[in-house]
This record gives structure tokens, C-alpha cells and sequence, in this order.
């Protein structure tokens, strides 16, 4: 099967814990598919394709009802009720449309729609309808609906695709909730397991856990959790640029190339317990006082390297008006876009840190928790999306991390950008216009249509 | 009324939001009253007077049971469960005493003993059986459970004072809970009402109040709220050192002569929402990385002046693992044995923390929450305690706020310290051993009685 040829070329593997390990083959081989394949026309199928704009733009404002309060805005946290609501929805509509749905243990959703030889492994469209705390209506229920709506039009227009599709609404990709982030892609992925998925903890320390969380709203299913279980033969997504690439250059849309290095590191410094007002500066071993001066060093690492780097993070006890702080656990996330240079800020960085304990007389633990050196996707796929932005689109590349981060280790997978106001992101002054949106899931659409096309010709 | 008439010659003012108002006419009539009434012996009921060590011993050993789990030290949070079952013993015992025992409103039990003469206001010994978060068994308690051994000694030995007693249990002393702290005895001083004791807000920001909390274990009650409904004589309060004086004097017990000065702050950061990892470092609004500044100015700041500094508390937002951080709040407190020290502290952090809200293009603000400067309890009371530790005793000064801080602003004030083992508190390790304990006791013991008598001589 397809799919299952590409899994054994897989490049690369992300760990929770460690890092990824790269083929140097990859990049070759791709290159070679590329040639193969590639041309600037694109498929039969995919040049008639249209998406209905309208119904796209109603159903992202529509869904952004079920949030937590938040002006302009989406603060949709996994495995709230508000997450079940948007999920219940998706299940609803899926249905209506004749998918074959499952949920499986880490509360992911799958909608798969037949093609014309069910043999094949589905090509995956992907996103998450979950958001962070301060989130904007489109990172995330763009991909998922524009997919929706790329499904819908396909039926509407009698378009039959020769793989199976799948949709899929991937759960915690923000890790905004529970930590880490990619909660359910990761499992697929095989970096990780169910179980280690259903114990994230809640980022407020309040012990819950996602996998308690995700049964409270009844989203434990049964449906398959790994790669092995439910392989696709690509995955492609829609997403907000978070960037101003595409605002700059005048074009709706882009494909996606690659993502710059990222490493999300967790810290717990420990001192000693005190009186705020009675003990004297001297010989104190204030968590906090650590943790501040750490926090600087983070933030001037990111100058020092040309790199960029965020504190996303701090908890700090016990409690109160007075007493010294004896616990402090800091969270941060390193970005570059070279792996030389991503390698050198967390050697810097975790040198400083052991210094700055040491100096303040605490105890550190200190964890690498998610290693992503910069990579790109699959050149078949990015051409699929290239081709089917044509002239609208241009290049460019993420600084973040996606459920196709994950998918790429296992499959094919592209993305298509849409144009960011501002590049502004992860904030309710989140926005696409609507035309732009249209563009995007347009296309996606394409690019599965391309995809589906090369893989009759590599048949 | 011997209290009223010292009511009127109260000296100082203390506001939640503002500053102490003093009157410089205070020391020098206080040392009118020491050259007066002072003198090297104990009245004759003190001279005679014991206390059960065995058994005060083991109340606070007792009492300490009802915590959450700390090993070796205590986490009685005010209005807990915990709290309320060490409130319930004390009532059962005031009671089994023949007490006139009541509740205010915010919570702070009062239990009344007769003396000879029931006209004359009741002279009071308090502290609080609630604690900081990671708190001692000693630092609160033995206060209360002291002021309890000395009326059931009274009753054993016979001993009745002219002057009424009353043992109070003070709310929220410490503020580890609910912040502001002194959050009843300020109300009894007039600095601050029930309404705002009640609005008081969890440091945990989750929103919940001192007053539900109250409600919540049956501690919002009907007895009096100010030193105008329930005038009181005299304020005695035992506690342990909190440094090391003593331990270096080799003395079991203290008279404290004053306080140092003490100011609490807090502030809030609002700067602007955005992708952890999308953002370009320049031009960010991040929160956190100013308030890390101002952390470590606060720190810096205690050297500079010759002070002591702490910050004891950080909150941050909007949770997860992909935001910039966007709203971070601190408080922190400033501690200085001179005023003009202490002044110079405020006025240069506040500068300093205005600046790096600039820098950072931040919203700030910020609130001096509490201004104590350093100041003397009274000298006639003083002088009782002095008399009653005789050469067990030296003189010393307390680094926090007490119950007997608001007192003071009333009537008659002093405490007796009492050996803190290496000046630890506020953690489990804080430490005072059984003999110095209930020398402690006695002193307060034989401070009641010999302030009964100076009342006497006064009438």
C-alpha cells in the first residue's frame, strides 16, 4: 500500500524526551520524487474544484460561539465543555455528510468519506478545534472547517477521489491545557503513548488531567490511536501564517516549506522556606529570585543567538504575603532557525540556569521536555500545495510547531498558509479575511485532488 | 473608662491604602507613664504566679494535627476545614472555662473571663491559630494556646484580676490566604471594615473571598467587630523571635520593644497576547519579562538601602505552553528599621518599576497596599513584660506585623518573644523548645497581672 511505502522512508522521529533523528537519504529522495511528479498544472479533478466562501466564513464564526468569554475572540481549552460542544458539532456534520467517524482514547476525530478504492489509506486533512487561553477564531477551526468545507464541495460537486479522505480534528495540538502540546499527533506519531497522553498535566497545576478531562466530556473513544492502527497515505492542513510573509508579498496563500528548530524546556528550582518580613537578604535561597534572573537570561539569549525565545510559564509557592518563595517552575521555548544555532542556545541556556541555581543556592531539575530541530516537509506534498496556490501563492515557512509536524514523520504532508493580519496570533486580534480564507481551503482541496492524482501515476 | 482614656491618647493610624498618622506627642507622655508607674518588681498576684508546661506542650502539639499534610510544621490556612476544627477545639475549651464566648464577623473569636471589677474594659491576650502555607507549630498558636494556659492557670491557682481578661483567636494575622493581611484585628482598629475584610481575595486568584470562605465553615458571627463595641485595656501577645537575639543572649524570653518598618505593594503587568514561537522578540509586550526585571530590582534594592526586601507572590497568564505572557502580577514587601530608609526604598522602586514598564511597553498598576513605619508599643506595657521576664529576659524588636501592630494603635501593647531555634519560621523547621515555651507563658501570665496592678495604681 502507498502509504505504508512512504512510512518505511520516514525520515525523522521527535520524542517527547529526545530528538529527532534525521535521514540524510531524505532530502535526496524527495528531491527525486519531485522530479518525478511535479508539474505546474494541476489535476484534472482540482482545476474544476471550488469551495462556497459563505458557508466556509458562517460556520468559523458560528463555532467560535462556544468559547469562554473572550471579546473578538476564542478561548476554546481542550476538553472543556465548550471543546465538547465544537466537537459534538463537527461529529454532527461529519455525519450528515455519510463519514464513517470514530473517537479514539486521546479524543481525536476521525471522519472517513470513501473513495474509490477503499485499499488505499485515506489522505488525512487536519486541525484542531481547540484553542489556546487567549486565542483568535482561526488558528485551528480554520483547518478543521476549511477541510469541512473542502469535503462538503467535493460531495456538492460529485468530485470522487480514488483514495478515501479522512478528517480529522487532532486533540491539544496547543498544549495550552495539558503539557505537552500535540497531545493526540504525537500518540499517532508513535513519539508517545495513550497513556503517557492521559496523564499531561493541567499547565494551572492543579493536578486534572487531560485524559480525566477528556472523559468528563465523554471524548475516550475506542477509534485508533496510532499510525499502525489507521495509516493515511498524506495529511495536509490549512493554517493561519502567524506571520507576515504573505501580508508583504500580496498573496492570500502560500505552501508551506518547513518549520524553523524549536526545544521546550521545564524547570523546578527548590529553596527554603522563610519568613518575608523577619529573614535577612543574606544566605536566603529564594525560588523566585532564581527564577527571575533566569527568566532575563532566557529572553537576552534569544539576541545573543538570532534566534527568539519565550517564558511561557511560572508558578511559583507557597502562597501568601509572607513568605519567601521556595518553589518556582518555569516553562520556556527556544526558536531558531538552524540547528547549529538552536543546538547553541540550549547549551547556553542550561549552563546559565545550573549557574544561577547554584548561585542562589537552589536545587534544579531541569528538562528538555520537546526537542524539534528545523526541518521540511515532504517535497510531493509541497508541491501538491504549490500547484494548487498557483499565482495566489508563495513560500514560505512556520515557526511553530502543527499536527502535521507529526504527520511528516510518518507520510507526505504540506500545508497551505493563509494571510495573517499583522501575523499576529495566539490573541482575539486574530484575523483572516474572508476572501483569503476562501483561498485557503480552496486550496487544500486542490492539493488532496494533486495528491490523489500523483498517486495514481505512482501506481 | 481606663481604656477609652488611652483610646484618646492612641498615637498612631494605620491604613490599608495609606500611612500611619503619628502623633508626636506620644513617646513623651509614654515615658511619663514608665517613670510613673514603673518598677523592678512584679505585682504580688504575678510573683507567685506558674503555668502547666506539660500541658501547653501538649496543645500545641495536639492542635497541630489539624493541618493539611506538612511534615513537622503546620498549613492551617485561614477558614479551611483545618481551621475550623482548631477554632471549634478553642471554643470547646474557652467554654469548658466558663468563657463568654463569642464570634465576630469576621471570625474572630473572643472568650471573656470576669475579673473583680466588670466595669472596667477586659485586658486582652490574642495571636492566631490559623498559618501561612508552609507554616510552624508555634508561630500564631502558641500565642492563643499561651493565653490559654495562663486563664487556666488563674483558675487553678485562684488568681483573679481586677480587670475582666479576654483571650482572642485573631482571623487571618498573616495573610497567606487572603490578602490583606491583619485581616481582622485592622477592622477592630477602625483601618478597614468588615465589608473589605469579607471582599478580601484568595492569593490564588481563583476569585473566592475571605468572607464566603467564613461563611462556608460557620464563622461569620454576631459579636463585635471594633474596639468601639468591645473596647479591651490592654493587648499582650506571646509569639516566637523570628531571629536570633535571643538565641545569641542565651535568653528563653524577650520583651519587644517595637517594630521595624514594613511596606506592601503589589502591581499588575498588561501587555499583549501573542504566538510563543511565531514572534519576533522586538517590539513584544511580554509581561513576565518585566516583571522579572522588577524582581530582581526588588532584590537589589534591599542592598542598596541597607533594608530587607521579599516577593512573595507571582501570578502569570494567560496559561500554556504556546503564549507570550500577557498579564503578570507581583507583590512584594520592603522592610527597613528607619523610616527615612524605608521611604528612600519605596520611592526608588517605584521609579525603578515604572521605568521597566516603559521599557517594556507595559500597562502598569501599581498600589502601595500597606505602610507601617517602624514604631515602639507602649512603654507601661512594655515595662510589664520587661518586669515579668526579669533576667530570663532581654529586650528585642520584632521584624513583622502582629495582631498586637493594630492593637497598638489602640491601647496599651506589648509581646513577649520567646527563643526561636536559629530565628526560623514561616517552615516547618520553625522550632522553640518546651522550657522556653513555657517561660514564655509565664511572662505573659505575670505581663496580665502586672498590668492589672499598674491599672490599679492608675484609678
Amino acid at each position: 500500500m502507498f502509504a505504508r511505502s512512504f512510512v518505511h522512508q520516514s525520515s525523522r522521529q521527535v520524542s517527547r524526551h529526545g530528538s529527532w533523528v534525521c535521514n540524510p537519504h531524505r532530502a535526496a529522495r524527495g528531491s527525486l520524487l519531485l522530479r518525478t511528479y511535479a508539474s505546474s498544472a494541476n489535476a484534472p479533478l482540482a482545476e474544476k474544484f471550488a469551495v462556497n466562501g459563505d458557508r466556509l466564513w458562517e460556520d468559523i464564526h458560528y463555532t467560535a460561539q462556544w468559547s469562554a468569554p473572550s471579546p473578538g475572540g476564542l478561548t476554546r481549552l481542550c476538553a472543556t465543555e465548550h471543546d465538547k460542544h465544537a466537537r459534538d458539532w463537527f461529529r454532527d456534520q461529519v455525519l450528515a455528510l455519510g463519514a464513517d467517524y470514530k473517537v479514539n482514547a486521546t479524543g481525536t476525530q476521525f471522519a472517513v468519506f470513501p473513495g474509490e478504492d477503499s485499499s488505499i489509506a485515506p489522505i488525512a486533512m487536519g486541525s484542531h478545534l481547540d484553542s489556546v487561553a487567549t486565542g483568535g477564531k482561526f488558528d485551528g477551526p480554520l483547518g478543521v472547517i476549511g477541510g469541512l468545507e473542502v469535503i462538503r464541495s467535493m460531495k456538492e460537486q460529485g468530485v470522487k477521489t480514488r483514495a478515501p479522505l479522512v478528517l480529522i480534528n487532532w486533540t491539544n495540538e496547543e498544549g495550552a491545557r495539558f503539557f505537552p502540546l500535540l497531545g493526540s499527533s504525537i500518540v499517532y506519531a508513535g513519539q508517545s503513548t495513550v497513556a503517557e497522553a492521559h496523564a499531561s498535566l493541567s499547565n494551572d497545576h492543579s493536578g486534572i488531567t487531560m485524559g480525566s478531562e477528556l472523559a468528563k466530556i465523554g471524548y475516550v473513544g475506542d477509534g485508533p490511536n496510532t499510525f499502525q492502527e489507521f495509516p493515511i497515505s498524506a495529511h495536509f492542513e490549512i493554517h493561519v501564517e502567524q506571520s507576515t510573509d504573505l501580508e508583504k508579498a500580496g498573496k492570500p496563500v502560500g505552501w508551506v516549506e518547513g518549520w524553523q528548530g524549536m526545544t521546550w524546556y521545564s524547570l523546578e528550582l527548590t529553596g527554603e522556606d522563610g519568613h518575608a518580613n523577619t529573614y535577612k537578604m543574606y544566605g536566603r535561597r529564594d525560588a523566585l529570585q532564581g527564577a527571575a534572573k533566569i527568566i532575563t537570561a532566557v529572553e537576552a539569549l534569544a539576541y545573543k543567538h538570532n534566534g527568539d525565545s519565550t517564558v511561557t510559564n511560572i508558578i511559583s509557592g507557597p502562597w501568601g504575603a509572607c513568605n519567601i518563595q521556595s518553589n518556582t517552575k518555569v516553562s520556556f521555548c527556544l526558536m531558531h532557525k538552524e540547528a547549529e544555532g538552536q543546538l547553541a542556545m540550549g547549551s547556553d541556556i542550561e549552563k546559565q540556569i545550573k549557574g544561577i541555581a547554584a548561585l542562589h543556592g537552589l536545587e534544579l531539575k531541569l528538562k528538555r521536555d520537546i526537542y524539534v530541530p528545523p526541518g521540511d516537509f515532504w517535497p510531493e506534498a509541497i508541491d501538491c500545495v504549490k500547484r494548487a496556490c498557483g499565482d495566489k501563492g508563495i513560500g514560505s515557512r512556520t515557526g511553530t510547531g502543527h499536527d502535521s509536524t507529526m504527520t511528516t514523520t510518518l507520510v507526505p504532508t504540506a500545508m497551505v498558509f493563509v494571510r495573517a493580519k499583522d501575523g499576529i496570533s495566539h490573541s482575539a486580534k486574530e484575523w483572516s479575511d474572508k476572501d483569503d480564507c476562501t483561498e485557503g481551503a480552496l486550496a487544500l482541496g486542490k492539493a488532496v485532488l494533486n495528491f490523489d492524482e500523483l498517486m495514481k501515476t505512482k501506481k
